[in-house]
């Protein structure tokens, strides 16, 4: 039998028991080029809350009882014909939220096992890897020696942006909550400097870490804290949005940046953007990721739980913040 | 006597009769290299509002007792040993909101009578001409057939902008305040709809107008208007920053975007501009914009008002939307 979850309300808010059912689905039979693959770990990510939400994105809603969406890894345990994959085969996709996948392939990605621990490919090697190497290099122009701000900077995305941007020379503050997660940005990432949004004056900690400004700020959380880095943009800074984690859960309208005005004064620009348009060129970041992970310049975190029926307590995590690094579910149960 | 207008108390909400004080001083004697301008016409624009708040901006704020900033046309009276100027030219600048200015020169430019009326060099000649020309078409980015909206479009800079995009062959809609305004825009200027904020449904009428989406935003006015556009971005569309009208004159909070996400889903970007950048070119379109307009392909329109008393109830007209085209104060006597 196969274990999923399917969405079966819409939250108001954050997402409770409530939202989900647990299903037990039977497995079909493979038809002529279709693959099963046996799910070991999903992928918990911020903007799994955005594809609950019945609006117009960049990718369709998860409907009304279906499974989860979830990026997946996993090994093949049954191959019918197929062209590209055979059994035993580890692949990362979009498997969703259960034990057991039917598939005839597409979207999946075959990992090399014995390079990285088979996790990575969740977190730093996945797409929050990708997010954040192209997200702070191509959307976010990052040039060496720029000061760079990075809020949600102990998570899969944010600690990547900080390490890359290090990695090319620059000055980096990271914006965390709690004295754990920004002593582990400074003191085992090598962050310049953290910020803790849950004790420090945002606003007056910037300044005091930014004297010359910023010059690229990364937000995955929108709200207070991208007011606050608005407030202290040096001239051409770039803003590049990848997430709004404080506004997901709202039940209210979103919280805007009032302070956007200083996109003019200092002739910045705010850009969003989605990993998928850069999948074409996944397995060149991948490549150079492995390569900096091997050498000790990139540490990647991973916090795994267990247990697919665990998936709610797990998911809220992301949203009170309450775990460190990627955050990861074991689903398979042997 | 030079009658000026000082800045008297910084003003909470709209200016009022009490912001300013009218003061008659004196004529100095000129230095060596310096001239005496008389000051013909002041340009009345919504950036005149920021210079009266005393925050870190693109330029400083005006000080109190200080002659109020403004843009002017004007001709040299007296020249005395000027390197560059001589008595008779009409010079235009940042000659403040008086009837005489004494200067070494330095900021002023010279323009040649007789090719357009001169109130167009305070006009589409003039900044909001240059903020309209640089802000469309390189903060912008536009391209050929595109879908541009663009906000305070009967104004100064708006009706330039959407005159430009039209040339460039876009398709333009413009956002305005009643009937006259964007009878105007259709009947006279050749937009291909307009949209009355004070009477139409923004959201209904963009979608509308806009069935694949806005390429390039233009916004002159921030607020529920900005977050309508927001809501109907194509991919990759920008914004461009230029203004925001309808929060100069909060006494609460601005209201920041709230649909800002949109920028991510549409993989968009709002970029801030201030004009002056782009002063090393002015020329360059300035010669253009003259071609256009002696071809009758750009039309401008000036709304000229008299008496330097009356500076405080001709600047609350770009607030209250009671004018048409380019504001302007005559504040010469004779």
């Amino acid at each position: 039998m196969n274990k999923q979850i399917l969405l079966k309300e819409r939250p108001e808010g954050l997402p409770t028991a409530s939202t989900w059912s647990l299903n037990n689905a039977e497995i079909p039979a493979l038809a002529d080029g279709e693959i099963l693959i046996k799910n070991e770990y999903i992928s918990l990510d911020p903007a799994m809350r955005g594809w609950l939400r019945d609006v117009r994105s960049y990718i369709p809603p998860v409907g009304i009882n279906e499974v989860m969406r979830a990026g997946s890894l996993g090994r093949v345990v049954k191959a019918n014909n197929h062209p590209k994959f055979k059994e035993g085969d580890v692949l990362v996709g979009t498997g969703g939220v259960q034990q057991y996948v039917v598939s005839n392939g597409k979207g999946f990605l075959k990992v090399e096992e014995g390079n990285r621990p088979l996790t990575e490919y969740l977190g730093v090697l996945g797409m929050p890897g990708m997010t954040a190497y192209f997200g702070i290099l191509e959307v976010g122009e990052l040039k060496d020696g720029e000061t760079v701000v990075v809020s949600g900077a102990a998570g899969a995305v944010g600690s990547v942006v900080g390490q890359i941007a290090k990695i090319k020379g620059c000055k980096v503050i990271g914006i965390a909550g709690g004295k754990a997660k920004c002593d582990y940005l400074v003191n085992e990432l090598g962050f310049d400097a953290a910020i803790d949004y849950k004790s420090d004056n945002i606003y007056a900690a910037i300044k005091e870490h930014c004297p010359k400004g910023i010059d690229v700020y990364f937000d995955n959380v929108g709200g207070e804290i991208l007011d606050a880095a608005l407030s202290r943009l040096a001239m051409h800074a770039r803003i590049v949005i990848c997430g709004a984690i404080s506004q997901y859960n709202n039940t209210e309208k979103v919280s805007g940046p009032s302070n956007y005005m200083s996109l003019l004064v200092n002739r910045a620009s705010m850009k969003g953007m989605v990993v998928f348009d850069y999948a074409s060129r996944y397995h060149v970041a991948r490549e150079q990721m492995e390569i900096w992970l091997n050498e000790g310049k990139l540490k990647s975190q991973e916090d795994i739980y267990e247990g697919i029926e665990n998936f709610n307590d797990t998911l809220l995590r992301l949203f009170d913040g309450n775990k460190q690094g990627k955050l990861i579910l074991k689903v398979s149960e042997d």
